[in-house]
């Protein structure tokens, strides 16, 4: 088992999202030493944690914070003026309701859409003097055009098999397609992730495989289910030629008229990745009574895609563990140890705000309890993903009983790290855990334009806040704190 | 009642779409003569029927000509390349099929969507720096703001009567926003085409409206059902400002902000009105073993918007109707009178198609037996509704026997026209036929970009082919013409 550091993290520079799955040790559930949990939760726990879920429940605070970010400060990319922004009005909002409050310092990535058209300009059956426009949408580790655009026949694949079959002879001053369907099926039967994740690699590493074959440029088809010619954005590595997502529609009519014969399409794609800047986690504390030092963490990410307005990914995260921290200022409750609100910057695109705080706070590490975070959406909450030692997943268990009421007691244990910002945290033997919400139809919105607050229900939105204070609560109210992982 | 004559269309320009209502007689149903028209059909002629109907349901010829027209040719606009590009491949596919060719000349509008983007530079809670940028496409009648754009201050209204209250001090010099939903609860059960009409009256006048209290720009909610920020484009009344319709979602935000402040917006669209120009219809015969010249159309339109390929709207009615003559060819079946193929031209923006149409056969329009259209969509067809005489219904009632092997039974009186390309035969007198699709999910797709194949679904694509072919045979073989409406 490789030993995780957060020093080889930081030198090696590797995605946050592949973190938790590089260090995942399977014998870090079974070895820690057993403590002293209790198998049900004292009566005056189980009263605040009843009173802490309906008030959040009954709340209309998550969905108003939720609206300021999404509608009054909209698109929320990173390096941006709104990222600025949305990072100052949190860090007021919970100023306001008596949180010690500061914002932190991360260097962030900072791209910035340019133009961005394609064009079909020769195929099979065309009418002579007609060409067909195309939807599409850059990818950050795109490069730009020319400004006049680029053009060049198109090949479809369907795997990084089948492009290296093809070999450089048909690949090299072309343009290669990936046209890799994202599962829908799989995804309405509740697997929604794992069908992200087998499309989502040729949007980040397409791009480079397609450029050692000498490709112009490398589209994929978006990874996303719904079908309105809607093009879905993301992350993927520079691999020094252009890239972008096609709607699906468009895929799909480009392998239908390559079928046929020859098909050539005019590129126009004009990004820009700026040098970094400094953006800010906001990081909010309202101090433990006996254990300020032992921090419990409740975050989600505040930066957001440009085309969208980050409603579901992942405006909703943030305004649920701010959420969690307001209820319990509302009920007047004091937790033994430190509830620490992070509304996390640029986990979309290179995770500096994580890869800062784990830096900063790199000494106290041991005094992270544990860390949640919302990532997911904001579907009906269905339980917890848990990253941790089987002594803790036991003493984690008594909670469900508090969320029986929202349906959300699943406890499953997690291989990987439930949430990409708390990667660097999990990696350091935090015990971590993800709100595992109903995903079946998150990837239709995700990173696409209709990522908007029309596509959260207010019901579920705090459904999950009062999934996230109860479980908060209840970290940091335990006796005992929550045993660590092994590392 | 008033007499509608092709004179008065011609004079008035009318708009199509509203003739068969400004033409409709109440007492047409009642006044023609009685004629002798069996109540059952011939064995003979049922046995044909069925042959017909199954082989249409078996074949993949009207899929086929569908992926050419969409895929192959793409979007379909009046005055395009394209539009002329398909009007030339159905005329040489019916020619190949061995059908009596012609492409008649129309004056036919020619529109070119420009430039078109919005952004809210001002709005309450903005963070300093900032904008967001508006998903929005332009309307038809749309004049072009100047190409650096227009700014001003959004009024938000929901009913031409608030907008008239509102008057010119709070409108002058404004954008209105008329943010009027398609009630889509109403078209899920089923009435789609009622909550369409309640809220297109804005696309259609609302820029008329706004312009004669001074308002600078118009914007519309789009008329639609998809939750995907697709925006909708269609036709508009040109009112001499810039008239676009935004995303649902973009509409509600502006409401939102508007509703807490002042929210300026800045507006670009760049659209051309070109001068007309020369399109075609495609008029293909199968020519009447007995009466060759007594005439049934069977028809679709097939310019489409620019936004989608036109799938359902209408290339699917125009490979209905191919495929209707093509069945009877494939099965050696000659009617009694001619089986005439029209594919309409610029159905979408002015009617120009069908316009030429009447007045290029106004001699002959007693020789047109009935004239059926199918204009709204491929979803499964429940039946076919009808304007005519009560004679002429009950001379049509017995071919739903051999369409009730698809469910296309219902045979209902209809007061306006079936169609807006039949509209004018309609008008003079010609029993006119709509194919009756589920329409629920019509107007998710309409006149948006996700107009595309994959929204037509083959097997009730063959279902909507059959349902044409049996009823357009049916009245090419009846040993009586169908009674004529009144006048």
């Amino acid at each position: 088992m490789k030993t995780c550091t957060l020093n080889a993290l930081a030198v090696f520079g590797i995605s946050l999202i592949s973190v938790a799955v590089w260090c995942q040790n399977p014998h870090s559930r079974y070895g820690a030493a057993p403590v002293p949990t209790p198998a049900t939760i004292n009566p005056e726990l189980r009263e605040q944690l009843g009173a802490v879920r309906d008030a959040a429940l009954e709340s209309d605070y998550a969905w108003r914070q939720l609206e300021h970010l999404t509608e009054n400060i909209g698109p929320r990319p990173a390096g941006s003026a709104a990222a600025q922004g949305a990072a100052e009005y949190v860090a007021g909002e919970l100023r306001r309701i008596g949180l010690d409050v500061h914002l932190e310092p991360a260097q962030v990535s900072h791209w910035v859409r340019g133009e961005e058209k394609a064009e079909l300009v020769e195929y099979p059956g065309q009418a002579p003097g007609s060409s067909q426009r195309l939807v599409l949408t850059a990818l950050s580790g795109s490069s730009a055009t020319p400004a006049a655009g680029v053009t060049a026949e198109v090949v479809v694949v369907h795997s990084f098999e089948e492009l290296t079959a093809f070999g450089r002879d048909k690949v090299a001053g072309r343009i290669v397609l990936y046209n890799v369907p994202y599962d829908e099926r799989k995804a309405l039967a509740g697997h929604a992730f794992e069908a992200y994740g087998e499309a989502v690699v040729y949007r980040t590493r397409g791009a480079k495989e397609a450029a050692a074959l000498g490709a112009v440029a490398s589209l994929i088809r978006s990874v996303g289910g719904a079908n309105c010619r809607l093009p879905h954005t993301g992350y993927s590595e520079p691999a020094g030629i252009p890239q972008a997502a096609l709607a699906a529609e468009d895929a799909d009519l480009i392998e239908h008229l390559a079928g046929q014969g020859r098909v050539r399409l005019h590129l126009t794609l004009t990004p820009q990745t700026l040098p970094e800047t400094t953006g800010y986690n906001v990081v909010a504390d309202l101090k433990g009574s006996e254990h300020p030092e032992q921090i419990v963490v409740v975050s989600g990410h505040l930066d957001s895609w440009d085309l969208g307005r980050g409603a579901i990914d992942d405006g909703a995260g943030v305004v649920m563990a701010m959420a969690a921290a307001e209820v319990l200022v509302r009920l007047h409750i004091r937790p033994r140890r430190t509830l620490r609100v992070i509304a996390w910057m640029d986990e979309e695109n290179g995770g500096g705000g994580s890869k800062a705080y784990a830096q900063a706070h790199i000494g106290e590490m041991s005094n992270h309890i544990a860390a949640i975070e919302s990532d997911q959406g904001a579907g009906h909450p269905l339980g917890f993903r848990l990253k941790m030692s089987a002594d803790a997943m036991a003493a984690v268990r008594p909670v469900a009983d508090s969320l029986k009421a929202i349906g959300a007691t699943m406890l499953q244990p997690e291989e990987g790290s439930p949430g990409s910002d708390i990667a660097p945290l999990v990696g350091a033997g935090v015990p971590g855990i993800g709100i595992n919400q109903d995903g079946r139809r998150y990837f239709d919105y995700h990173h696409s334009a209709a990522d908007t607050i029309d596509k959260v229900d207010p019901q579920e939105l705090n459904e999950n806040a009062a999934a996230m204070a109860v479980m908060g609560y209840f970290l940091a109210a335990m006796p005992e704190p929550l045993p660590r992982s092994q590392k």
